[in-house]
């Protein structure tokens, strides 16, 4: 068996070769001219990847990290803010929100399905929110919400829209300046393709106009330090070197394929995902008119806690898939087609699929799941 | 010339090849059996070099952040905290209170100085502080503190102690429980051989009493959660997996050596730039009764801006040394003596040092400076 297991798992990811390299170089200094034109390589290298010519800044953190960056730098207590949750990675910017004071109205929807631009406009009618905060691609249940459609019922309300990208970006497209989305978070260990370390923020005009007035505490996360900082091409704090030179390698892989090649790989892996699924005889969980192209969340047959199914995939294959969480743990699994991956790991994990369920007694037949990527694959 | 540069400033310092090679394993996954053991080992291998049994931490962040931990947990706004301000980075623990609300008294020290408990007294009965905030090493300067002697001062009146020892854990002896410390703070990239990216917060009893009425509002940083997944084997966030399997090569390497010959290696180092910087007819800018062992500020010659000195150093040399900060510039350099490095890199640096000042017209006879590193060697 392979030493190295695949992770098909939403986060973190298969790490490039050249990441793997640059990760282990010695470290450079961070207040020195090299760590400049890194840092600008990087910020620049970013920017098609959320759709901005405004400014993106490198946090070392872990994405939630970022994600609290994103609330505090730009809300005040006692703000009035409409959270949509769509699962346990949607619900986190309105924990973080309401931590600090804000006054957080929950927009909750069913899980597997996506918040519709019409209830956000009826409850955003009723509560006049300072802010909307919402995930694009719910990993928890492979939902991918229409942030240009929600983006714009909060426009109307002049309301600030704070996105959670983390398990998106660079693998589902996002356009920040089209979309009118004022904050837009992510972090390095999904489609970036690096270990988790870095969290990104990228922040509209409107959104500094916003810091400026925001009352909540921040010094770690003080996103205007960041941006003074990197004028002279700096971080405020020591950051992660060893991964920014890592993540100038992505930059540069991503160029070399192209970002529009990029996504169209990523939704032929999401395509090839659900089709081979579902020619198992498996139900997607998620609505699929939402379906997420960078994680599917498959329902576990009749009787089988999918506990044990992923914990087979993990013994027999070496490779990694997610379990579900929270109420829904025992009855999904989840796999992960994000970032250093194609079709063939999408094969081979299809195979250990059927494979463990086959084990497991669950008749399945892997030629027609097979079949169906193949068709998937024709069709590109 | 080598390619690698020599990292003779106070951090990022010289990686251990097992950590380089450590850094660029694939990922593993965070909420895996594998991880749980992984932040066993290097929890457990931690705890000697912080010289606590008591609970040690570990953050994906700068240092920086791990110092806003170490404070947003413990106090409320309002609370009564003296802030120790010996440099730079005295300060960081004193802005970060005031930033979440803390009445900030500062105790000023002159650059160069420690903090005497006398002084420490006579605030402490006037302002009867909740918390005392201060750094052990002082990296702007090269003074190292006693923590001891100002943590008994500071719990005669009740305060918790907040101990920054970012730039000294690994390098210079520290024994929490012993001296009645309730929280400390460390990082990654300076004694303990990784980049920067992992911080680290160590917890007493008494502080983990203070966090149930601690009222600054805090998420990403929660040192409960942390300490509620931790029980559990996990990180609340994903943690960056990487730098902790090099953290574990990190607690490997420590415990071969042994942690007391890490400490005299230290000291030895401390010793040796001293000696060799005086031989040099070069003045040490800190108070040698409170000279540090991980980095030594030397006064630039008179006339000579520090900052074309280790320019000249650099370019010439390809090792890195650092100039002043802030009131500083120009005026001191600092070498960084810590983690992977011994008196060969030292010999090498004070080589550099040496020839560089010749270069730039100041005399001096390097051979005085060697012979003063000899001395320390053979007096190990």
């Amino acid at each position: 068996m392979n030493r190295e297991p695949l992770l098909m798992i939403p986060g973190p990811t298969n790490l490039p070769h050249a990441v793997r390299e640059a990760l282990g170089q010695p470290s450079i200094y961070h207040r020195d001219s090299e760590f400049a034109q890194l840092l600008d390589v990087c910020t620049e290298g970013l920017k098609p990847l959320f759709g901005t010519d405004s400014d993106v800044l490198i946090l070392t953190s872990s994405s939630t990290g970022a994600m609290e960056a994103g609330v505090v730098n730009f809300l005040s207590p006692g703000d009035r803010v409409i959270a949509i949750s769509s699962g346990k990675f949607g619900e986190r910017l309105g924990e973080i929100a309401a931590t600090f004071g804000a006054q957080v109205s929950w927009l909750t929807v069913e899980p597997g399905r996506a918040a519709t631009p019409e209830v956000l406009t009826a409850l955003a009618a009723d509560r006049k929110p300072d802010a909307v905060l919402l995930v694009q691609n719910e990993t928890s249940t492979g939902v991918c919400q229409d942030v240009a459609a929600l983006a714009e019922v909060a426009n109307s309300h002049g309301a600030l829209v704070i996105v959670d990208a983390v398990s998106s970006l660079g693998g589902i497209p996002f356009e920040m300046d089209d979309w009118s989305v004022d904050v837009v978070i992510a972090g390095s260990q999904k489609a970036l393709m690096l270990p988790p370390g870095l969290g990104f923020v990228a922040v509209s005009e409107r959104a500094w106009q916003a810091v400026e007035s925001a009352q909540m505490p921040r010094f770690y996360f003080d996103l205007q330090e960041a941006k003074k900082s990197a004028r002279k091409g700096q971080t405020p704090y020591t950051p992660n070197v060893n991964m920014m030179v890592a993540l100038a390698e992505v930059v540069a892989l991503i160029q070399a394929e192209g970002l529009p090649n990029v996504y169209r790989r990523h939704h032929q892996m999401g395509e090839a995902a659900r089709a081979a699924v579902q020619a198992l005889d498996l139900a997607l969980f998620a609505d699929p008119q939402y379906a997420s192209d960078v994680v599917t969340a498959v329902e576990s047959p009749e009787g089988l806690d999918s506990t044990n199914l992923v914990k087979h995939i993990r013994d027999e294959h070496n490779i990694l898939v997610s379990g579900g969480q929270g109420d829904l743990k025992g009855k999904i699994f989840r796999l992960g087609h994000l970032g250093c991956a194609g079709l063939t790991e999408m094969r081979r994990t299809i195979q250990a699929v059927a494979s463990s369920l086959a084990d497991l007694g669950y008749q399945c037949t892997v030629e027609a799941a097979l079949d169906a990527i193949e068709e998937v694959a024709a069709n590109a």
